[in-house]
């Protein structure tokens, strides 16, 4: 595993956003992240000390560099003594015919999922995120105590956060999504992904890659969960569909905190405002 | 005067950022510009109550909208009840000749002048900000305490603040600066704007638009004034100059808090992290 080269550094809140690149063995393509470290666990503290993760998984069209431009999130890190980890949202620069002529798939729409479809075989962005970046992480940066993580996301990567803490029960303290794609298998975005990743009649592999579906047989530890989706979103009734999920996870008996933001939208103004809470949400789960 | 038409307006911490376009007659061109009005002073309110306004004057090549989605301001002017506005950094669509080949003049690049060579006539940010603007917002806003007025800026902006501050005494409460241009006659980038705007002979029309000359001359009344400079910026030592400013403050017993910020450098990264105090000083004086 090759260690990631750092591609640029800029102070914030005390601690430091700092983007890598690094050669992705799982997408065979290069790949760039950015680890934002709050004051305690930069490499510029007198004493470093381990910090816990909280991965954040970007929505469609976006970079790692969205989010820490746009969100203000870098605040409450600081203040919790929590890592960043913002990872990018496809394999890119490979060349797949038609990769980019769609904005909901392919570049910048990997959904986290591992495409079973030979065209795309590269897109593998599930275990980019659960296998490869945790490892390289560990391996890279002594301050990152990545046994001690939790996950979000926003829109597809609140999809991304929802199923692949569903899977991979334990691996994450707690979970929680703004606008998250709750139930793909019924969506245009999420129908137009999976029978272009997986194809049209692997309907068990979109039901593998459902927030929906996996809340319904998730057993244990306790995973708690917070989602906030606004009310004034363009995109909430075609393509969101958060009651479906909470019905699911009521009828699971899967103790969710879903919250209707009176008036919000899908867009980073929406998850600036509600940041700091979520951030709060995770501490107290990561500190436990 | 033309009402100013809203052209989008997204929630953000209880209230919203609105952005509008009017026909501006200083610039003879339309212009855009973004209002962040707090919870309660926005339209949506059941009972709408006036705010003090804390100006904005971005820096080379930004528009409005990059405060607004990357420093974060929002939360603090919730929280103290202060209406945000941000204005466009130059006129544009004017196709002048020339007006795009720089990054550092002509379009994105106005300096806060009343240009006087005639190629730039229509380049009167000066009179935009300080009377066109004010007028708009007292008339077409009123939620908004235009008379309860602080200003504040980054880069070109910061250096637009000070000045604008400097030659209009009373007319602010309060003055603020991220990395401010302090010394803009002894800098490339002052002296390319001057030179381009008002013409290389017209030195006394140059020291009318430097922080550091029009402090010497400063009398009341008192102007509280904070300035933040990154000790990592990279244009700190060619293009800014605090310390010019500063001797010349501390020359005239003009009071001001001058604060380098260790290792933070020019970006909105740096503004983010320190955005909540500049507010917090604005508050306490927009109050008084």
């Amino acid at each position: 595993m090759a260690a990631p080269t750092q591609i640029s550094a800029n102070k914030c809140f005390g601690g430091y956003n700092r983007r890598y690149k690094h050669a992705s063995s799982s997408l065979s393509c290069d790949m760039t992240f950015t680890v934002y470290f709050p004051p305690a666990a930069d490499e510029t503290a007198a004493a470093p000390s381990k910090v816990p993760v909280l991965y954040y998984l970007s929505g469609l069209t976006c970079t790692d560099e969205n989010v820490i431009q746009k969100s203000g999130v870098q605040r409450a890190c600081a203040q919790h003594g929590i890592a960043f980890i913002a990872p990018d949202t496809s394999p890119r620069g490979l060349n797949v015919e038609g990769e980019a002529d769609s904005w909901d798939f392919g570049v910048g729409a990997g959904f986290y999922v591992n495409a079973t479809v030979d065209k795309w075989k590269n897109w593998r962005m599930y275990d980019y995120i659960t296998k490869e970046l945790p490892a390289l992480l560990a391996s890279s940066f002594p301050t990152l105590d990545t046994a001690n993580a939790s996950i979000m996301g926003h829109s597809m990567g609140g999809h991304g956060a929802l199923t692949i803490a569903l899977k991979n029960p334990g691996a994450y303290k707690s979970l929680s999504a703004f606008a998250p794609i709750c139930n793909p298998c019924n969506v245009p975005w999420g129908t137009k992904a999976f029978s272009g990743y997986f194809g049209e009649d692997n309907k068990e592999l979109w039901k593998a890659h459902d927030a929906t579906e996996l809340v319904k047989s998730y057993s244990r530890p306790a995973l708690p969960t917070l989602v906030d989706t606004g009310s004034g979103d363009s995109f909430l009734e075609v393509q969101l569909k958060p009651e479906a999920f909470q019905a699911a996870a009521d009828a699971a008996g899967f103790p969710v905190t879903m919250r209707m933001q009176e008036g919000y939208d899908h867009s980073y103004f929406f998850m600036a405002s509600f940041i700091d809470e979520h951030v709060a949400f995770h501490a107290k789960h990561l500190k436990a």
